[in-house]
């Protein structure tokens, strides 16, 4: 930004672009002219939970849509929020949740930050942490912030709904941390926050009591959930269905090769900067049969990895890939793993060298052939293997070592 | 109490009377017996509520009850509810809740200070303001405090459950209060709590947050609920229909015997000081027609008046009340009202004397046949009146001024 302005409409029309939501559009339209005619940038929210810094191809749906938003001239409010995080679960039911300490908050914060920075422009992004305006708040604050909701309107939010009727519990402190995320809005005055169409409900509450305490409801834009690589559930961390922007070029590569093929098109269209027209070509190249969905989802994977370690990275990833996967041969580099008998049961092989954490576990890798001794598919647990010094272990694809005997 | 204790048995005993539930009295008992084997006094909470400073004879009802536990050795622990006070009515819809400044709750305190002490031993009460514990909670205090309890067992209270029923909205700072109130309890380490039966809620839920926060639960003691002297509703200030503690003495003796013939034994039994076996004589008594009923409630009205402006006094009001309204004669100071004509309609003649407030209500008033100029009752409102110096004029039973001619 040159100190020019888009066209409000202009602005707006890239601004919807693979969104789930808006509330409203108008609204935002109304944002987008007033900005223009007063050269002030909005201010775009975005809440981030400081209890798992990794951000993964999920979290960058809406921070590439920020950084659309920074494109244009705007600004970017990033907020930590901590308040939650330093309470942890105070019900104490969630072990999960357990309290953060004042160093883990900064050290996620740090992290946070060296990450979002891949994505968005630093000189357009304010880092902010929600505990400095939630914090000083006193039982008068609260009292105050709380009697401009009610119970009723706040029980339907979905996840309230379903656990009321199930008869499962809802402390009264979980009615407060929607109206503390909204009012995180209202500290900030937000024009517009940015999110999954899960936050909808959340948002929503923000624009209430930006309304109750005197100021324009901000624009609530939702952006889809990306489906994680078990092509089942939203991408989340704890589900392990990630694909983390920080992980290793070979890793991002593997993984993006590993989903189905019916995701490549929303990865394409919510995770990478292709042109509208492209994919739209793509799509049409997978229905006519032109286009193999193994090279357009290696097409996939070799973006992902540029967009995050750059080009170099991302031809030497597919490279590697297309040698070990594709014409049977060998990565680069192999791990190599001293083991000094130099026979050993199958299942003992794959627990030392690592392969795999457990008996039962190589046990049930072996009986489902997922095993190879040098060339040769192994399919008995118990049979007793000859080692040699360079012999390859492999268990499915990605686990690989090389033996080297100790003398 | 000079140092020795009543078996514990005995002080449950006497305790017990008039109550209209205790949870539990298993538990009572147990803190008795530790009270006495440890020589350390119950500290019994009451809450008061600082809006509304007259105390009247609805609310002796529980502070007799304190008296009681002052008599056994015991504590009171008097809380002045100043926190919600200072607050008023945060969502803006009760324009009767208005927030309390710093000096209003100092002088509504001081007067509860003045009244309370015509009952409670000054030398056994703590008096103190919940504002000192709960102001300076903060966010994350009032979450952890919030986490203790639950939405669906908070809206288990019998005015939520109606007007979520109802549709009518509750605020979620409504949820809050309660808890507050519970917190007071944990504040002051209550052994006991005492209120009305309309609070048992409330005291559960306070036994509740003791038991989190790793002490022995409250005993909740509920007394009944004193009906007002309109035989209907629960006494109290806004419905009109009380009898303040600090009124006139003729005022009271009045009041008292303006209420219905069934109402005198639970007043007997709820405010007054007359033993048990008296009551059950004079129930007795009134059932076979031994007693009059218009002298038990000569009695009850001696009683009361004696109880807050001694025997004296009593005996007074009672004389004048014969006086006045059993021989048709005059109470000893009739107040006087100068009056410039010597001839008035007999509506306008009852708006300038201040015996009603408006031109309908001395219509009503006299249609009803409840006006008398002299000794004349009169019925039509339009009547022209001969003044003359020392006319007594009288609106209903207790109504009554003396007219003196300025010339």
């Amino acid at each position: 930004m040159t100190g020019k302005w888009l066209p409000p409409e202009q602005q707006l029309k890239e601004l919807q672009r693979g969104t789930a939501e808006i509330v409203s559009e108008e609204e935002l339209l109304q944002k987008l002219q007033l900005s223009v005619r007063e050269k002030r940038p909005l201010r775009v929210k975005y809440g981030a939970d400081p209890t798992a810094p990794d951000i993964h191809l999920g979290h960058t749906v809406p921070i590439r849509k920020l950084k659309q938003f920074q494109d244009l001239g705007h600004e970017v409010i990033f907020i930590i929020g901590d308040f939650t995080g330093r309470i942890g679960d105070p019900s104490g039911r969630s072990e999960t949740r357990r309290q953060l300490t004042e160093t883990e908050v900064q050290e996620n914060a740090r992290t946070y930050q060296e990450q979002i920075f891949k994505i968005l422009d630093p000189a357009r992004t304010r880092l902010v942490f929600n505990s400095s305006w939630l914090a000083p708040l006193n039982f008068v604050d609260v009292i105050h912030l709380s009697a401009k909701y009610t119970v009723a309107r706040m029980l339907e939010r979905e996840d309230f709904k379903t656990r009321l009727k199930d008869g499962l519990p809802i402390s009264i402190h979980e009615l407060l941390y929607p109206l503390a995320q909204g009012y995180d809005s209202v500290a900030v005055e937000a024009d517009v926050e940015l999110g999954g169409t899960d936050q909808k409900f959340n948002f929503l509450v923000a624009r209430d009591l930006q309304r109750e305490y005197g100021q324009q409801p901000q624009v609530a834009l939702m952006m889809p959930l990306l489906v994680g690589t078990d092509g089942v559930q939203k991408m989340s961390k704890s589900l392990n269905n990630y694909i983390g922007i920080d992980e290793a070029p070979g890793e991002i590569y593997g993984k993006v090769m590993s989903i189905s093929d019916e995701m490549m098109l929303p990865y394409f269209e919510l995770t990478t900067d292709l042109a509208v027209e492209e994919i739209t070509a793509l799509r049409a190249g997978l229905r006519d049969g032109t286009a193999h969905p193994r090279d357009v989802k290696m097409r996939l994977a070799r973006e992902l990895v540029a967009l995050y370690h750059g080009w170099p990275a991302a031809k030497k990833a597919e490279q590697e890939f297309i040698a070990v996967f594709r014409q049977g041969g060998l990565p680069e580099e192999i791990p190599q793993v001293e083991i000094s008998a130099q026979r050993l049961r199958a299942v003992s092989l794959l627990v030392q060298t690592g392969l795999v954490s457990s008996n039962s576990e190589a046990k049930r890798m072996i009986k489902q052939g997922a095993v190879r001794v040098g060339e040769e598919r192994i399919s008995d647990p118990d049979a007793e293997l000859e080692l040699e010094d360079g012999l390859v272990i492999r268990v499915g694809k990605r686990r690989i070592v090389r033996i080297a005997l100790r003398r």
